[in-house]
């Protein structure tokens, strides 16, 4: 089979989401892949490129989110539940670059630089968080930036879970988030009163 | 200094949630406790009777929360509402040891053990979301083990970022997390309608 350094990088983030980028060599991305660690050199520079290679799609495809009409447009607390529900389709869609992101540490420059960009993503919607908060249309009585770490934290720890062929789909996880963090799971209080959507 | 299981589980667990329970070594963390790795062997057997040791730590915890009055006392969705934020408060009062529980993968006989027991716990939790939604005090309209997994995985997530000394406090951020889960963000809605308690 002819690699070049987006299928390189399929291999290789199949392992370090399995096993940890760490714990696995080149080695044993050459034997994954059924070629010879000098053919993988002859693309890549080594695990560290295709690290950056993956952790590049997985920041560039949730930036994206950030870029497309419903969440650029309209009121924000309608931005904010479209942006959560497309990050939380995103991480499933490209479990392994999305799952070995958001367990990155700062141990390296790549790793470092991957943390920077997506604290700039988590500012982004933390301002986004304060604008609904301003016009009350979220609650205002949670810190903007604890809300956002909150919201995330619910939707990237699918990534601890979720499989593509699961018996739960990918919308319908995605919705179940968006409804939790906006509406509430006692969106139907005590008395049975059935909340106005 | 003098050591013994539970001092050498603190040091041990220090740097397993640091860098990660494989990248630790016995010598690592002998030059932590200041002591000869001999010394270590004569309290444990070895590593991996440590991350049991703090394992169960945490589980034992984590199951105390259940037993606890207003955990059993009560309705379902007061009951779950008290599990939630003591499970949140356990899990930044026992950062390393719960943190390093959540990235357990199965790796061992004492982490196969670890997952079964926290597939319990979420079992038990399941159970009472389920009790809570055929009262009508919880939404129906989600998988009650998605919504377990999901409310879960909000909680679990303050492990990747809370710091004991930290601009905010543990309290703060465990009745944030009880509020988001069963009020919703969006509990003022865009008309300004402030929500009944």
């Amino acid at each position: 089979m002819a690699y070049d350094i987006d299928s390189l990088t399929d291999v290789a983030f199949a392992l370090f989401a399995q096993r940890g980028f760490d714990a696995t060599s080149m080695d044993e991305i050459a034997r994954a892949a059924g070629i010879t660690k000098a053919s993988i050199y002859h693309h890549v520079s080594g695990k560290e490129a295709l690290l950056q290679h993956g952790l590049d799609r997985a920041l560039t495809a949730l930036f994206a989110v950030l870029d497309e009409p419903a969440s650029c447009e309209g009121a924000p607390r309608a931005r904010l539940e479209a942006i959560v529900t497309r990050v939380a389709l995103v991480t499933m869609a490209m479990l392994p670059e999305v799952s070995v992101l958001f367990r990155v540490r700062g141990n390296s420059r790549t790793e470092r630089a991957a943390m920077e960009r997506r604290r700039t993503f988590d500012a982004a919607v933390t301002g986004l968080v304060q604008a609904a908060q301003r016009e009350r249309s979220v609650r205002a009585d949670i810190d903007p930036a604890l809300a956002t770490r909150l919201i995330f934290g619910m939707s990237n720890s699918v990534a601890e879970w979720y499989r593509p062929n699961g018996r739960m789909g990918a919308q319908e996880i995605a919705s179940a988030i968006g409804r939790i963090v906006f509406e509430g799971s006692g969106s139907f209080d005590a008395g049975g009163r059935t909340e106005v959507q």
